[in-house]
């Protein structure tokens, strides 16, 4: 969709400044992607300081992956202000689910209206429901089970929703765009996942258009771990030529790459 | 051994979920290590979760590389909750001797009986001894010459001792066990040691003949370590390689490579 | 300059150990730069320990970019300790300019005399003026705009002033070196400039005369990056190379290779 692979090139000119409020383990990675991609990442989390970065971005990306009490005050400062000021602003649930103290958070989170919920199957499914169990942060479920959930979440919160899978999910109420790239070998590299949700902060600070934001969003990360699938022979030689091909990517390869379904 | 590269089978069919309490400077590494290696890792630290998590998991590995007094709250409150529901944990003394500090907190997680604590030579003696100066967070003593203190400190905690070094030496009280694989240029890759005590909590979590565990995990290190060397032209290479050889070996050439003398 | 590939000689002889109190996005880049040159790292920020840790190392390494109220305050403890017993100390100013907190921290930091402070241009400028804005951790102007106020500012704090770009200024009141190796995709990869503080700690741990050892820093990191740019296809492949240089690189080709005018 050339629709889409234009947002590459707006956002290379552009290249907007991305906060994110995110875990320790991925916190290179995500900063790593969001340069190669050519945005430009900050990091930024004391109470005294986190306004002020959220006035100077264009988007905010909360990861409650490594989240403690601190951490967790800092993302509701964060999102407070970015709500109040209308920032565009991602939510990655890491792990939602997993323990009743993730999911307190959360429910204190969602009333700032995130722009964009992005998380696996499990995630969106305990969203919207008590009787989910993940596994760790790890999801447990395939991204097709959790489409209604998705439905519902997006009818609930006005948030774009996304599940990341095998396919990508992108929710819009009962809008659905879809993105089948990527390889199975990305969920054997820590952080993928919450280097989808900091591209997708990426794409939301040059793009009003959400849902077609997230979905070239989904698409770069797809079609970047699908180039870098072919030069690689494991998990860490992927993780590079990952960033290799964010990098290097041109629109022209990225719109014949892409294998998206736009509603 | 067969018995030892039959483990690595059993731990990609039972895939054990394994939480880390570790130093901000590994985090990514020992995260990509567990999943390469076919576990499920989870990092969680606040108080608030910390028991709940230790619930979910397999094994719980302890690191107090960057250690601070939250977080060493954290670490006490896992370490003594672990230790009253027997599940298993591994501790990692990262920098013992170092500072007072450090030595505090080790002799407060000691008595909540690790399963496992595995460490360089100069750690290893110093948990038996005021009387030794660790030169940072690196050995000053070879593998070796932490025989004795090893022995001592598993008759005196009823831990499985690993020493790490250019021969890793697997103690519980006086059976020792012996793995000669890896290569010295692993030395100049930060958070390999953390790593392997990662691996260790794989393994142990998966496996209740911890002397068998522990042997296995730094095998699987070292193993991955000579096919990384291999391909590597230098640190920066050899630490792809490493994630990708722990993602492709299989357990005949696991068996075929490691060098291990067991009792 | 045979001085300064002489330099890398004597790191490698002593390998010093270097305290970094520095961000989560970067310790495991630093930690790796330095093993791969030759140096020990260790990273320890608890109030509790930090002055310990400072009098067991050669050289100290602040750096300012993740900060919050606790380890600004392990960031003056240490700085404080260094300038009372005379350790050399690296100021990386990450971010100087974005947000008035940063600023604060910055003017409590320089009475304690840092012996570099070594950031981009835009923090530079800041650090001299008040009306200069950042955006975000990345310069927004180049090297040689910021020598002006690199001159004032040693002036001003007695510290060798070094600021990176695709010309490096070494600054030392109105004497100026310049290191004219590096390519321009080192700024796609994360952490570039804070390993620039990190191989600068290594050499003033070494070396005395602060502006050589300045110089041999930034002439060990471009020329690195060279090398590293000659085998790589983009950030993800260039990170890993410069590790791969660094611990390959031997004086004769350091020397060879380094492009630097010494006054």
């Amino acid at each position: 969709m050339e629709q889409i692979s234009e947002l590459l090139k707006k956002l290379r000119n552009q290249s907007p400044l991305v906060q994110s409020i995110t875990n320790y383990v991925v916190m290179n990675n995500t900063a790593n992607a969001l340069l190669a991609a050519g945005a430009s990442p900050i990091m930024a989390h004391a109470h005294s300081e986190v306004k002020d970065m959220v006035n100077l971005v264009g988007a905010l990306v909360i990861n409650i992956g490594t989240l403690d009490e601190y951490w967790s005050e800092s993302m509701l400062i964060a999102a407070e202000h970015a709500h109040s000021i209308q920032k565009p602003w991602v939510l990655d649930p890491v792990g939602a689910g997993a323990t009743p103290y993730r999911n307190e958070l959360l429910s204190k989170l969602l009333p700032f209206k995130p722009t964009v919920i992005r998380g696996n199957a499990s995630e969106i499914m305990s969203l919207t429901s008590v009787n989910i169990k993940s596994k760790g942060v790890d999801s447990t479920n395939t991204s097709d089970e959790a489409i209604e959930a998705g439905i519902l979440l997006s009818s609930q919160t006005d948030a774009v929703v996304v599940i990341s899978g095998e396919v990508d999910y992108i929710i819009e109420r009962n809008r659905i765009s879809q993105v089948k790239n990527g390889n199975p070998i990305m969920a054997k590299i820590t952080g993928m996942g919450c280097t989808a949700s900091a591209l997708t902060g990426a794409f939301v600070a040059i793009e009003k258009d959400y849902m077609l934001a997230c979905t070239a969003a989904m698409a770069l990360m797809g079609v970047a771990g699908d180039l870098a699938a072919e030069k690689s022979e494991g998990p860490g030689t992927l993780q590079l030529h990952f960033y290799d091909a964010l990098y290097n990517l041109q629109p022209e390869e990225f719109g014949e790459r892409m294998i998206v379904k736009y509603p």
